[in-house]
């Protein structure tokens, strides 16, 4: 089966995390090597990598980090927790060191207890997504016309990869993503490697088109679009979901256009509503340049939310990570 | 009154049409020397001006090639026509070719003619435009936080000026208007310029911020705005207008929001409805390069129609250039 690179973007060899730089991509293919939580918290925070790739980094620092020391570990929980408001990376660090507190309350070295609930808890999240994947490729019918928005992390492509096998054909209309372009950089990317691999291998065509975020309601009128699949960085225990700003609209335009919205949702871990998920205000930076270059004018003020919330009233199914996680 | 070289981009000065470069502003502002239809075609194809810098690109090319010879006359209006499907030059074109067809039936030098008909024309246009101009500006209350898309040759950033003068106080959000970027190219620059305006004539102030096209739904949603105005390329006769790709989303969710919508909008002239207005298709690259440097790769696909209808019943209400054009 075809394995994105976006699949699981950061693995640990020889004590050195390293993390697949999403910026790069797809000019270039290369791994940032990060072997403290300083480094961790900086490639979190500066996006180099995002969603899932941020779990995989909050998680494997704590092997980084190994150390018998409890307030140590506290003290790494708390700043991976405090890289990136939106994202509940509490949830996790809570259960890593809850392992380590019970261990040393047991009399067992905490390290033993952190590698054992890292490593379990990545085996875990591998076999739920490749479980995933199969389920989003059910969702897929022949002659099916998707259109996404930013990135899931390599599921859409490998879930395209498979319908393929499975004799699907299946167009894709990928949004831009501005500011950080995540949908032209990853997701045509991921999807044209997709489709490469199923020309090779015998199943069926695979396309994918970019368009401006501006095109959404254009192409639902007429009828260019079926379906709509996004990922999503938080779900609520209602069904809210927050994902990358853009997917509210886009929410709104497919009830408008009687199209479903497929959400890729993970477990709530205590979080009521969408009004209760804090939407990261980042950068307007980020907005104002291209590539790393200044685009406009420095007097320019801009105004960028990251992240925005959609009402699970508008989402027509959601498919979880299994349990778990 | 502060004018921005937006609202009157194209003039002829010694038998040359100089033509605002609206791709290199705000880091230039560079006049285009046009001295044929040809180069006429050419940078309205290019979209080197826009909208209604068009219309005067159009209308002055007659001056340029001024003739008795009917036949080329005719041929300069169809080279016009032809240059892009979705704006109705034939309208204004046949308009000028008419008065010049009825002073050669009439014994009179057709030059004659084309020149009193066109310099009309644009003294008419230049009144009625700064007739909208303060129509906008009795549409803007203080405290007024407005929602614009892509741009309106001047007009809001005049009227913006108008309503400063007047002591109110009022907000702009620009979306960045991809792949053109005209909001984030000319609307924030010219809002900058109407501000610094009134700050130096003791009007309020007048801020702007730049927003990712994404961010439509979460700014109304969270009540950030409490009006959306934008132009129109072109309207029909039920009311129905065709505008810059993305105008149809944020028109569906300002009817969702409760958020009332204003259109600048012009003579409808034989369209009966949006149907009736031939979407253009432009050419994949403009979304593929950025600053004319192309940031993707060579195999990914674009798909770009430059313009989407908004259906009257979105819109709540029409500033129409009144009469004339």
């Amino acid at each position: 089966m075809f394995e994105s690179p976006l699949f699981w973007p950061a693995y640990i060899k020889e004590d050195v995390l390293y993390v697949l730089d999403e910026t790069l991509v797809p000019s270039k293919i290369k791994y940032i090597p990060v072997k403290n939580v300083k480094a961790a918290v900086a490639v979190i925070r500066e996006m180099k990598t995002r969603a899932f790739g941020q779990f995989l980094v909050v998680l494997n620092t704590f092997l980084l980090e190994l150390s018998s020391d409890l307030k140590h570990l506290q003290k790494v929980a708390e700043e991976l927790n405090n890289s990136r408001p939106t994202f509940p990376f509490a949830e996790v660090t809570g259960i890593v060191l809850g392992a380590a507190q019970k261990a040393a309350a047991n009399g067992v070295d905490p390290r033993l207890a952190v590698a054992k609930t890292v490593q379990g808890f990545l085996a875990g999240i591998r076999a739920r997504r490749l479980q995933r994947v199969q389920e989003i490729a059910d969702e897929l019918k022949d002659q099916d016309s998707v259109l996404t928005h930013c990135n899931v992390s390599g599921e859409l492509a490998m879930a395209a990869s498979l319908a393929a096998s499975q004799g699907k054909q299946v167009k894709f209309f990928a949004t831009e993503t501005r500011p950080y372009m995540q949908g032209a950089k990853l997701t045509v990317w991921e999807l044209q490697q997709a489709g490469s691999h199923s020309d090779r291998n015998g199943g069926c065509p695979i396309s994918v088109a970019l368009v401006a975020d501006n095109t959404v309601a254009s192409l639902m009128a007429d009828r260019l679009v079926n379906k709509v699949i996004i990922g999503s960085d938080r779900s609520a225990a209602n069904g809210d979901i927050a994902n990358k700003i853009g997917s509210y609209q886009i929410a709104v335009l497919a009830r408008e256009f009687d199209i479903p919205l497929i959400v890729l949702t993970q477990p709530s871990r205590g979080v009521a509503s969408g009004a209760d998920m804090p939407i990261e205000m980042r950068d307007a930076d980020e907005l104002l340049n291209f590539d790393g270059k200044k685009i406009f004018s420095p007097r320019v003020q801009g105004f960028y939310p990251g992240f925005d919330v959609v009402p699970h009233q508008l989402i027509t199914k959601a498919i979880a990570i299994n349990a778990g996680l």
